[in-house]
């Protein structure tokens, strides 16, 4: 059972006098009239990241990751807060150390200020992010409209792969794996995006959990569908040498997850402001597809031309 | 070493543009301008909750925790975030139900509402509750001023015995151990005062760590001292009867923490409102001492007149 069925089975009904919490039906909360987002995540040593060897490296992946989810409603990061549980080797000296530069280069690259937290005590790592952010309007998921063109911001699928260098299940030359790395671990969140995104998109949010995964969140309770074109799913240049030297399938280097770049819908009129956009701030931007209407089946177009069963979601919380 | 020291040697530089996060010392993050207060806090299981046998009670008990935080602030909590890591036996089906029936019935008595929380997978259960309210101001600690009373609310100790029944330590009959073992996953936090501290209250904060620790966090950056008479230290009749019937000190049952009751100090001018609030809202408040000027040494004065040291600081989060 995914986590997403199990939070609605038991607990919107909890926020049943509350629309501020979107029904837990997005990644963050709004309260429109104190201008309130806010988002909550939890990392798992040995399931959010690999393991806390390079303390410094995690600490940015997962800062990053959490105040992901608010630059891609729209809204700029502002205060956070970081809660540790671990045990002495976590919390050594030097590992603070490490931790506390850390942030603090993360918190002048993305103009962010640590608030509080809790260091606990635990056998097992975990850290917990709390990330808020004020505005008065936020993108929503679930309001892609038919006929829609879905982009996505950066490259995807680098990160996968990082993650798999480091797990040692892919071996490459040393150059070639630290590009990799440094993607899993610094992913090139799209803060410059932050403000320009209300111009042009209808809904959004960001690749966690992987492309196809998130696409189905995004359009979770609609009556539409969609068509990807796999060809136009956009690649790092590293990536397209090793999925020709290796012969790796591209549907299955781009479904995975941690990309933490953009992904979002936008009527078929703002093609122009959107290469506007992406031109002046030197973001990539790419349309991959579109949203259709549900009489359609979703599919995605492989690169011959064929269509693929939607069934590679990528990754999902599973219990 | 401290968390205290912890978060003060690594941390606290990290907030030096940021005066809301209160140089990290108080429980809470405040912003002024945005009238919003935050607290976000961490639960392991086995450090600060036996086990999860009792699904229920302990999310209460975790709850209560967080929210008292804010109250004994004189904030009331708003809004909650909840997140989980856990295995399947912990989000099993059952345990969700109870989970979020237990949720509810919190939700109704302390007028809060969920907004969002997270679910991830781990081998070691732990809980991380955000806690959200709204007001322009705060009661802080380290604003004690010398000649203040120094009192607290309801009775102290009773959760610790519970703790030590649950864990086997204390053998009581039943009716007997109901009682304390509901006070330790249930404990009686003050929220009706929430608005009246600000009518006497010149500082606060919740006892969770043990009344002197939390005493000593009180004044922590503070040039004064205390003076506490432990025969004034409020106990319920229960506890009473059980440190005659088993000799025990009551010091020792008094300084360990999870009572969540408010530890606050007052000028001696207050001490008549302070008797009207507590006779109408039915809520025992009691004077246990007073801040003196720092050319005292702090002082623990023992049921003969004896004066104890002061090395008994309860229980910190030791790394």
């Amino acid at each position: 059972m995914h986590e997403f069925d199990l939070i609605k089975d038991y607990f919107s009904k909890l926020t049943k006098n509350n629309k501020s919490a979107l029904n837990l039906n997005d990644d963050v909360f709004f309260d429109k009239s104190k201008e309130l987002v806010i988002s909550v995540d939890t990392y798992n040593e040995g399931i959010h990241f690999p393991n806390f060897d390079k303390a410094s490296l995690v600490i940015k992946k997962i800062l990053r990751a959490s105040i992901s989810d608010l630059i891609c409603k729209g809204v700029a990061p502002k205060y956070y807060f970081i809660s540790g549980s671990g045990n002495k080797k976590t919390f050594s000296r030097n590992k603070l150390k490490e931790i506390a530069k850390s942030l603090s280069e993360e918190q002048k690259k993305y103009d962010i200020q640590l608030c509080g937290g809790d260091t606990t005590f635990s056998n097992k790592l975990t850290f917990s992010i709390t990330v808020i952010g004020f505005s008065n309007k936020i993108i929503f998921r679930n309001k892609a409209k038919i006929n829609d063109d879905i982009y996505v911001t950066g490259d995807i699928g680098d990160s996968y792969i990082g993650l798999n260098i480091i797990k040692k299940k892919i071996n490459l030359k040393k150059n070639q794996s630290s590009y990799f790395i440094d993607k899993y671990y610094k992913p090139d969140i799209q803060i410059k995006l932050v403000e320009e995104l209300f111009k042009f998109s209808n809904s959004s949010i960001d690749i966690s959990d992987g492309l196809f995964a998130d696409l189905e969140k995004l359009i979770n309770d609609q009556k539409v569908s969609y068509k990807i074109h796999l060809n136009n799913v956009p690649i790092s240049k590293p990536m397209g040498k090793l999925l020709y030297d290796r012969k790796l399938k591209k549907i299955k280097t781009i479904s995975n997850g941690d990309d933490y770049q953009i992904l979002f819908t936008a009527s078929k009129n703002k093609s122009r402001i959107i290469k506007a956009i992406s031109k002046k701030l030197k973001i990539k931007i790419t349309k991959i597809g579109e949203i259709l209407s549900p009489s359609n089946k979703s599919s995605i177009i492989d690169e011959k031309g064929k269509i693929l069963k939607v069934n590679n979601k990528g990754y999902l919380h599973h219990f």
